[in-house]
């Protein structure tokens, strides 16, 4: 989160939003480097909203995830609002959307899916 | 791959590797911090090795990737393999693999498998 | 979609919702038999909403979807929602989700997310 | 499997080949009626290889799935090849390949990659 400058906007239970500035590197058009960035926001969104269903002194773990990405990380800022599908026990099933966010424009630039695993912290 | 402190160690036809460091912030082994680097070394490779399939003058962009985590990205530094499956016209299918090196000793802790799309640079 | 006993329930613009009947094969609790049928029913569903937002002579191919299994196929039926994300001229982005439903209550089986490919019938 | 036709090949530590026949309803080139069968047969050749590491009494479960689709499912029949990538205690990460036979070619029409769940059967 401190790496990508990111900062949490909302929080509820099953439901996390992060914004996160867009980094140079990330504001080409062309080019394969803003793939990267888009992930980590989305993934990061979708791992706080999973934490919202954990117990006291648990954590979660990214065990696997998959974004499709729709258009270029362009504009003022980029909001990631990440959701639980399902919290079980053992996997929490997690979705997230990216946006690009441009004065009061909202662009949809990536979604993901995918299972984030609860891990107990050492005591 | 300037910010993720990336180098190209070998390209050939169809298949790139990539070294990073790993850096503080992946480290971690509780947390859900690393999944973001990890990432984008293994979209990195992938995309690299897209690259070598295309045409002067043109780009290649993600258009979605999974990654299955196996292992937390700790060692010396990360070693990431990608390779083209099939170099459609439209569509180039790529897998990835990321390894944890530690001394001689190489643990594979991620792997990906995804779709990048050839873009024509404007000239 | 006749191999599936599979129902078109509702067509709009961009969204489509399918029904389908549980197969004895997939009403297993235990056994990983049942992930083939929930796959193709959700599949099915996004396709035919990436079809409504193609042209005449136009057809779609799954060129890939991951699916996320929640629950146990197990019910009176099942009601696939397929809905197009992004329609892009060489890409269409889409989801879907499943839902086992008995009597009046609809749980949630699984959800998919994955990318259609427009192909041009001969004529 | 009954449903598929299917067959096992091969079975080994950790991976099993499975073959299929091409049904009449995938061989068609236009349409994306196949996606289903050629994931029904990767998932199967995964999640068997994955049951060849589990303990007696144990099955296992498709909790995630994802398939790129690279070449229409035409030929004499269909050979799908399953591998466990990582068997956790937890978690068992898989990949398949399918394949189409005609006489002495194969052509690599999808792969796929995932993850299977451990499940104690009722004693």
């Amino acid at each position: 989160m401190t790496t990508l400058g990111a900062t949490l906007a909302d929080v509820r239970d099953g439901q996390v939003i992060i914004t996160a500035p867009i980094l140079p590197s990330s504001a080409q058009q062309h080019g394969f480097g803003h793939a990267g960035l888009t992930f980590s926001i989305g993934d990061s969104a979708a791992g706080y909203s999973a934490l919202t269903m954990m117990a006291e002194g648990q954590e979660v773990l990214t065990t696997e995830m998959k974004i499709n990405l729709l258009a270029p990380a362009m504009g003022d800022y980029l909001r990631a609002t990440g959701k639980v599908v399902k919290a079980g026990k053992r996997l929490v099933i997690v979705t997230a959307e990216v946006e690009a966010i441009t004065g009061d424009q909202a662009i949809t630039i990536a979604i993901l899916q995918g299972t984030m695993v609860p891990v107990n912290l050492p005591s």
